[in-house]
């Protein structure tokens, strides 16, 4: 059985333009003779749906251009993730996985492991599926599943018991009827780890289940969700032999019964920051195509983080469709203005300087009576980044250009930005890069010839705001922080069990009271694009009033 | 057997705080000889806890608390919330009712419906229950119930199929073990519809079951999500016969063989707007009291939102501690100023009035080569907000007062606000009242006394951001408005229906349209008290990169 991989990139709740994605993959399958062709899960509506998934219209869509999916199953096999309508009790849709074949509707598998952690909820809106079987096609016996049915064993990273997250595996039911194929159809998040923790995962089940196993995740990415593809083909001793393309859309083909013959073909493994670097265009890209925008507009500060920004934007975006402000103050450094010109020059974008200091100081002349008796403090600090913050999206309203939030991942946990100033912006690319990682980004940017200057680099980071200001003057050096956030972000550790890995008490007590008592900050932050295992927004929930 | 229904006030994760409320509770209850004492859902932790349930040492802290209760048992029943280690396989958390008797543990019962849909996500924490069991105590055979336990019949609001949400119904498996008295603990928000479809939903259980209840709910708020109290004892016949307070804590007793005997006592319903105003002023007070702030601030723009928000705040933290700015332009009306003035008058509260043309003309001048050659737009009108809301964080910052969200539902629906403008604050007040309900609400403020100054009331509603604009110029009368958001954002009506409806299709199109392309918008504002049945905010996820 000859079956096309289909790896494309869906834009969530589009359905018409992810049918007719769908219907030009199943022509190409067609015109290679493929006998099956296998889409990812959910993909005519795009993941992740939300709520879009509580309104009846959206299912009457899908339903409609299922339709059209099914009669175009002549000469081929078509399966194809969409919600299903569930008319018994419990929740309103099942996570389907729909298999036509010659205009009819041979058969269904809904999703029985519904995630519901992280940015997951699927208990939200479907129901488990509780009935398992294969499917007969074309020689072979397929056990077919979706995403999580196919990953029962999470990792225990709430520190709580060793046991698994789930009650059952459907594969350990599928199994009994003696497949001899798997077939997996995903919607599987990129982070920076789940390359290497999916490719084990998936080798695993082939060696337990002695089977081979077609992997179909999707590309793009829908907000802050990156997809990075990397379809797959398993053999049975768990050896890749054909992978798709990652961060992108691909389409390849495989012959079933030659899969446990070929040599094994698995692609190395990209690093960390390279991961993080291709993540980060491509979710920035598909923000700005999905939405229908084409233009970005940011502050060049002469900092890292603002250039690590630009440098990504003009990669995704094209230098001509970026803009930028300098907007210095009294207390910006000569170095400053150089550096972001520099920078500017480099990529060859536009850029004006529009100095802040007469806003500041009408500012400061209207709230002279108010504020008279008190000393400069964080107030007129802050003051000067919404000045900025309002600048920018002036040019926003004016031309169109979308504002890139440039906050990092370390400065967002302890709350080291303004709101409604610096930490303005529709997108957040850095949201949930580590400063430590800003830095390697920059020098991963700089690969082959120097787009952010050097100085940027080298020097100590710092705002800016009020005269010989530096980071490190009230926060630990950046690899100690970073550590720090990690372990308490991303894994729950608590103070006490940092402090027992040797760090000093009054600064993990502190840092981790900063990032408790800025989480109000965080939840008027832009979406940000999601890398690592724990990043800000929708998939980490912290009661705001909560004292803990 | 006398029952005392203790109703009290949680601060999420602050389990010391809680603990020392219960004791204080379970105390009260000895010196009154009562045999049993109930808290209510996850009354030791709060409520709702979300991700700190994810946190070990969260548990380890419930668990050495719940030691602390379980001692003070001697001579009293205890009945009381918190989360429950699961050691086997599925979620980590059960969430428990914890029995303890003569300072022992007599029983445990954990949840089996998990709400997961609006801002209920108790699937991502907790493992559903599957085993059932009365409690025999002091002469009564107990059906212990949480919440959703005993309110399986969930209204149908998407409009797919008329079905129940789950499967199963816990008291159709207690009630063959004819238990004698039904004890139910909730934690149940409060919506301006709940009071009356709670009560109705729990004495239809009487009846079926032919059983008196006791039902424990909790009062105040934590950020979004306000309990209204409302605990009540219903006889066999369905009728109240006890309430406690609304929106307070309270501690009442029930003796339980006179509960079919006791006349019925059910207090009136409050009307509509009473009930929102009550929750408002419970909600913003707790936000205080809960984050350790006392002062608030806002910007008074002589329009009827400012109003209602200054009129609430005053009610909720005192007049001593609001202090406002009047940020008049050019465009302002001299009857704005005047309102404003009345309004802090009215309310004897500290006011500054700061023009903003000085700061504005700053501005206008340091874009001038930018902007050259472009109209005056929405750049120019947002800036004039931009710069109201950096005056205000300048208050907010230096004298630590919060800033209060003035943005009604109506004009977050259709994104008639200025991001890191007027829609800037720690805290939304209106973000979940609709524009008609805000002037029913001035109306309710002004009952005994003229507060809001009628002119307020009677104006056609304008942003001032422009010479002689008008709310009304580019939107459909608010009752109109107000009627399609309801049907779109509450009831997920389609379109289509609504102008089957009886509404105009160009509106009702334009409308929906404002509505789903200003999502990015509200991504970003602060924390929306809820008192409908679908707020912006925790409960209502839609995608922002969506086409639908």
């Amino acid at each position: 059985m000859k079956v096309a991989i289909s790896q494309l990139n869906y834009h969530v709740g589009n359905i018409k333009s992810n049918c007719t994605k769908i219907l030009g993959a199943i022509e190409n399958a067609k015109q290679n003779n493929a006998d099956l062709i296998v889409f990812s899960e959910l993909s005519l509506c795009g993941y992740p749906p939300l709520d879009l998934l509580e309104k009846r219209s959206l299912l009457n869509e899908t339903e409609k251009y299922l339709e059209i999916i099914k009669n175009n199953s002549n000469d081929i096999g078509i399966i194809v993730g969409a919600p299903r309508l569930n008319s018994e009790s419990g929740k309103n849709l099942f996570n389907s996985a729909f298999f036509f074949d010659n205009k009819e509707l041979v058969s269904i598998v809904d999703k029985t492991l519904l995630p519901s952690y992280d940015v997951f909820d699927e208990n939200r809106y479907f129901q488990a599926n509780d009935n398992f079987a294969t499917i007969n096609y074309k020689g072979e016996k397929i056990a077919l599943t979706i995403c999580e049915d196919l990953w029962e064993e999470q990792q225990d990273i709430d520190k709580f018991v060793n046991k698994n997250l789930y009650k059952i595996s459907p594969m350990d039911i599928l199994i009994k009827e003696n497949p001899s194929l798997m077939i997996n159809i995903a919607a599987s998040p990129f982070t920076s780890s789940k390359n290497r923790i999916r490719k084990e995962v998936l080798a695993n089940k082939c060696i337990k289940y002695n089977l081979p196993l077609i992997y179909v995740n999707q590309s793009g990415a829908n907000t802050d969700i990156v997809f990075d593809g990397n379809s797959m083909v398993i053999n049975s001793k768990g050896e890749v032999i054909k992978q798709l393309i990652d961060f992108k859309e691909d389409l390849q083909y495989i012959e079933t019964k030659d899969i446990n013959s070929e040599a094994p073909n698995e692609r190395d493994l990209k690093g960390h920051i390279e991961l993080i670097h291709d993540a980060l265009v491509l979710g920035l890209k598909d923000y700005f195509t999905k939405t229908g925008f084409k233009t970005a507009t940011l502050g060049l500060s002469g900092g890292i983080d603002s250039a690590v920004v630009c440098a990504l934007a003009a990669e995704a975006l094209g230098n001509e469709n970026i803009r930028v402000l300098l907007l210095p103050s009294q207390f910006s450094s000569d170095h400053s203005i150089k550096d972001a010109e520099d920078l500017a020059k480099n990529l060859n974008i536009k850029y004006d300087i529009v100095p802040i200091k007469s806003i500041y100081d009408s500012f400061e002349n209207s709230l002279s009576d108010i504020f008279a008796g008190t000393e400069f403090n964080v107030a007129e600090e802050n003051i000067q980044a919404r000045i900025r913050g309002t600048l920018l999206m002036g040019i926003s309203n004016k031309f169109g250009n979308i504002l890139l939030n440039t906050t990092n991942k370390s400065e967002a946990a302890v709350g080291y930005g303004t709101l409604y100033g610096d930490m303005n912006g529709g997108i957040s690319l850095l949201g949930d890069v580590y400063k430590t990682e800003v830095f390697d980004l920059a020098r991963f940017i700089n690969k082959e010839r120097e787009i952010i200057p050097i100085n940027t680099i080298v020097k100590p980071p710092s705002a800016e705001l009020r005269p010989d200001q530096k980071d490190e003057d009230s926060l630990p050096p950046y690899d100690i922080l970073d550590y720090i956030l990690t372990e308490y972000i991303e894994k729950n550790t608590s103070a006490e069990e940092i402090i027992a890995n040797g760090y000093d008490t009054e600064t993990v007590n502190r840092i981790i009271h900063l990032v408790n008592c800025n989480e109000y900050k965080r939840y008027q932050i832009a979406p940000t694009i999601k890398v690592s295992n724990k990043a800000f927004g929708q998939g980490r929930r912290i009661p705001l009033v909560a004292k803990y």
